[in-house]
């Protein structure tokens, strides 16, 4: 192979394609990245075996070729070197690649490129379209209640339903449950449901950016794909039956809160300070017009958080362990959030007061 | 007490004396802030015996007292709290303080004042001024070579000269010698030559800002004073002889190289990157127009560098852990560096070409 591929883009694309590198692997081909000529472009591949990502740069192709190096020294090596014309010559014979930019000059060992596993081809299977801030938006409001529990490997990742236009991400670690439906550009398609590994929602929404450019998404069987950017993302999906979430999520209540979500943040997270160290919990009293959060560290000391609220239905009190809280108001994009709550020893629900259905269930704890 | 108290004030003030406050320590008293009514200011100290930071802070005092709190409680704390008027009230029949702002209450316990140790109060001893920003540069390039081997303490400071109205700073960990010569204010002084401890130096480089408001410094037997910005920091000096560092400075050389310090730090991280892991060796060999740095892993790979010099002398080459060249090549502040070289197992000298009088001397390495 003999290329010539500009800096920023050569690193943009292998920095991109080594978070689906694991960084402790016992197969040593998969420490490495995956280069290849194809047409005029260079294609770039890494991959753990439960997650590939692909992606393709421009390049003037001199010669054609293939070639895996070392990811961590290829990445290091790319991001140091100036912003400036790059010429990648390989030698077969050695697996060896030698790297020119400027006045540098370096020599890396590789391994041959028919040792690294083939990506999975998709084509075909339930394929719709999305905007990535919006699908970026979607998993940022439910991954973080995703189980880390690999006993219950069904629980750690989300759900993803395709139904009647819509398009619904579920996760929970069996103390809360976030829910976030909207709707996708494709109505007449079938019904899909499936569970996407954690690691892949994290690194989907790392590199999905802000913009309405569409991602494509084709779920198969036993593996889902993502398309942006030029950039491909093939995940394996996890088996097993996700719990039914509809029976989590309390449709009555007693109690109606609406309430300035930022005042409840930071009162939460004042009040979280001197919450017991293991448990983190904070009490809330419901009255007519203020929610009163209180909690007790019984060494350090005592909080007491007033935040003005209006409310329809009881009076009443619950506790919640504090981060359990905070995680969904932090990702919420409402100002105001509603609370709604049976009593003292029910599940609680939050909700966005946007147009967006966004639901979070949070399982109530015993105060001492 | 009773106090009204600005938010930010205040908490830019135990943030400030926090950073003396030791998180372990095996004297719970210490890992407190003690806070004290002075006239019409708030005075807030931290200590770990070894250095103490006191700092004054505006309060409407409206009634008088002091109290110890536990830092890590109090400055998360006062963080969350709004940009509002804080009222501090403590009760010392029991030790408690009471924190309010705007619909937030905190109950903390404390511990009474008297317990908390008194820091030395200097008043005379050698005292001389210098601008902040300039007290900052001299500490930033020279911190970084102080040794961390805590069984030569004389070794874990830095050297402080004052004479004839010059400030000098100098720190090696044998490995390498950082030296940074100065004016100070004062022209007719007595001299003084004292070690500061490595942790003293480091807490008030980050402390400086970039003004040209004058810090005072007050040197005695035993310990040092340092006052700016309504801050007094008062730290113990380290006993022993400090080695005779004219004696490690190269008076001679055979090769002097003027070099860009971008360019030259720039190939030397990359080439560092092929470094064997542990020795981090990269060799130079000075030719008449051009430095070129090789360095070698054998299981990874090679890399060969160029940079552009202009070269007075002999042609030789030499071979420094790489790291060590790009601390002091990361401080200096010019434009260009010299390196001075007198042979292949001397030590090599590298200079700034600003005004600024900085040495900075490199043991070599013997490369394989």
């Amino acid at each position: 192979m003999r290329i010539e591929i500009n800096q920023k883009e050569f690193y943009e694309g292998i920095q991109t394609v080594s978070k689906a590198v694991s960084s402790k692997t016992t197969l040593p081909i998969l420490s490495g990245i995956l280069l290849k000529t194809e047409e005029d472009k260079l294609k770039v591949v890494g991959t753990d075996l439960e997650i590939g990502i692909e992606c393709f740069i421009e390049a003037h192709i001199i010669k054609g070729g293939s070639i895996v190096l070392p990811a961590k020294y290829l990445t290091s090596i790319v991001r140091e070197l100036p912003n400036e014309k790059i010429i990648l010559t390989t030698e077969a014979s050695n697996n060896t690649a030698q790297i020119k930019c400027d006045q540098a000059q370096f020599n890396i060992h590789g391994s041959p490129a028919d040792e690294f596993p083939i990506l999975p081809e998709i084509e075909s299977g339930v394929r719709f379209t999305i905007k990535q801030n919006k699908f970026k938006e979607i998993i940022d409001q439910t991954k973080f209640a995703i189980s880390k529990d690999e006993s219950k490997p069904f629980l750690t990742g989300g759900l993803l339903i395709i139904e009647e236009g819509n398009i619904k991400l579920v996760s929970t670690d069996t103390y809360r449950l976030a829910y976030r439906e909207d709707q996708i550009n494709e109505k007449d398609i079938s019904a899909e449901k499936v569970i996407i590994p954690n690691k892949t929602l994290n690194e989907i929404a790392k590199l999905l950016d802000n913009s309405e450019d569409l991602i494509e998404i084709i779920i198969t069987e036993n593996q889902i794909l993502f398309k942006f950017s030029g950039v491909s993302i093939v995940s394996r999906l996890i088996e097993g039956q996700f719990p039914n979430y509809k029976q989590v999520i309390p449709n009555k209540n007693n109690t109606k809160v609406i309430v300035d979500k930022n005042e409840l943040l930071s009162a939460a997270k004042r009040a979280s300070l001197l919450a017991k160290k293991d448990s983190n919990i904070i009490k809330i009293n419901l009255e007519k017009d203020k929610l009163i959060i209180t909690s007790n560290a019984p060494e350090i000391g005592q909080a007491y958080e007033e935040v003005s609220i209006s409310l329809v239905g009881q009076e009443t009190e619950i506790a919640f362990n504090a981060i359990y809280l905070m995680d969904c108001l932090k990702v919420i994009d409402s100002e105001e959030v509603v609370l709604e709550l049976l009593g003292s020893l029910s599940p609680g629900v939050i909700k966005s007061k946007s147009e967006d259905e966004y639901i979070y269930v949070i399982m109530p704890v015993r105060s001492a």
